[in-house]
């Protein structure tokens, strides 16, 4: 089942084509963005834009530049951490620091985050404004979630509660901020702008610790791409938190992360994972979220039927296999 | 004779320390841009915000965010091209990707780029619309410039067109930048703020004009950065697109070049420049856009005395020796 309808994906590529339109010299600075762009993903964020907007009445085209903004941002974002993370590989494809080199990311990155401010110049100043102000404080905690994340990596344990204020900065507030937005271009008042971003929010946490959930305990074939690979980096991901905190034997957790044989550990640490009933919290804690996403859902200001997409939305993405 | 009154520097350092005060954890994102900004520089950019809303009737308090903002942004760009260059200094200090590393520079020249936003929001939503307006353009403009100098590196020949083109997107718009923001906050009307911005763009190009002078023809004391750096990295600046145009003897300048001896390598350089008249011809070239930036000081609404500033300014900018 498609998390969105198809026009959705459809009003999404015709406005990024406009995009690509827009913006053409100096080659070596807008190709990359073409580039990572095209690449696909879900579109999840500038999907969560339209489906906002139109919740509140909004035609789809009018809220296309705000989601396309979003959904720039986004791949700024994964050009810069590609290059922070020294990733070979986005999307099945080259990372563009790998395609071009480490500067053209940079400077192809920066012009990317220019340009979501731009595409938002084309709503009235009262939301112009509003967006904006969403819009900035949303992509500064996302910066803050990355040097979190990169600040862990340096430390042998990091406690629950920072570990999920890291992801939640770090994913969980853009899709709120891209539903909030989607919300603010619909003229919803600050109440239900604010829910629009709680679900959002919520939906974010869920969908990130899925993911975490996915790459240790995932099906290869259908996750699309190695499973084990939180462990081999070793992550400090929910699993490993909890699996710290949970077991007396801490030395056994180290022991297997010290395995040399990549198949050996990663086998090893998902079996003392289970041990410590790691997999069974990370289920609680997605359902937590999820179910806090569902009372958000229902107190949308919108008929029945539209709080059942949100609704549907929800466990749509945490039932994912991919 | 400095540049701008003193008033203009302590307000500037005033809201800097309020800035600083405003972000503080994660401490290694922030501490980068607090560190970049501490090591001082002239502040022509935000004195210029300050000074065109002064002359529009603001006072001071008010355009202090706006000033503070285009630094952060400027700021953010040397963080960037300092990788990009691979730069071990600024300012006679460490780099910030020496002193931390690549991945905390560009973390936090993004970071930065966001609070440059973040800055305008102190602003009613008529001035803020049009002053991120204006700055999205600039910013744009200042990356496709460092993309264009990035791309002149792969040349071998780069036409004087192109290269005045580039240096008037990486450093020209964003003077012009400037005085534009710092009008729109005292609520000039557009053909003023066009005005504004024309006279900054003027001066950024002289200003330009005299740096690549002066790395090649400056007095080293005075300067403060070793001259000749500029013929040691072969960057095609006026003086040798100059050079090479004037000349008939294109192979004495290509031998000069490929000397080892980087002392002799610069005086044979610098030698065929005289010879040439690169020197005369770069500076009737700042002439020539000092007067350009004159007679905009001159249509500028504002009494006599106030357009004397102006006058001044630009005068000095190119007088320098530093």
């Amino acid at each position: 089942m498609e998390l969105f309808p198809e026009k959705y994906s459809q009003a999404i590529e015709k406005a990024l084509e406009r995009y690509y339109e827009r913006y053409t010299a100096p080659e070596n600075l807008y190709s990359p963005a073409r580039y990572i762009l095209s690449l696909g993903g879900k579109r999840i964020r500038p999907s969560l834009v339209l489906m906002a907007a139109e919740s509140f009445g909004v035609p789809l085209e009018k809220a296309t530049d705000a989601a396309i903004a979003i959904e720039v941002f986004h791949n700024f974002s994964l050009v810069h951490d590609d290059i922070m993370d020294r990733a070979p590989l986005r999307r099945g494809h080259e990372t563009v620091h790998m395609k071009w080199n480490g500067n053209t990311a940079i400077l192809s990155g920066d012009v990317m985050m220019i340009q979501a401010y731009e595409l938002f110049e084309s709503y009235p100043k009262d939301i112009f404004r509003d967006v904006v102000h969403t819009f900035n404080r949303v992509a500064r905690l996302v910066c803050e979630g990355q040097q979190m994340d990169m600040d862990f990596e340096k430390e042998e344990y990091v406690p629950m509660e920072q570990y999920i204020r890291m992801i939640e900065m770090k994913t969980a507030v853009l899709l709120g901020g891209a539903l909030a937005i989607g919300a603010i271009i619909g003229g919803a008042s600050t109440t239900d702008v604010k829910k629009m971003y709680d679900f959002g929010r919520c939906i974010g946490l869920a969908y990130q610790l899925t993911d975490d959930y996915l790459d240790t305990f995932g099906c290869e074939k259908t996750f699309g791409k190695r499973i084990g690979g939180d462990i081999l980096e070793a992550k400090k991901t929910f699993l490993y938190i909890t699996a710290f905190d949970n077991t007396t034997d801490k030395g056994a957790l180290r022991d297997a992360f010290s395995i040399t044989d990549e198949e050996e550990k990663i086998t090893a640490v998902r079996t003392l994972y289970r041990k410590a009933e790691a997999d069974k919290a990370i289920e609680k804690s997605i359902a937590y979220y999820t179910d806090k996403a569902l009372s958000c859902a229902d107190s949308m200001p919108f008929p029945a039927h539209v709080r059942d997409t949100y609704r549907r939305l929800a466990v749509s993405l945490v039932e994912r296999k991919v």
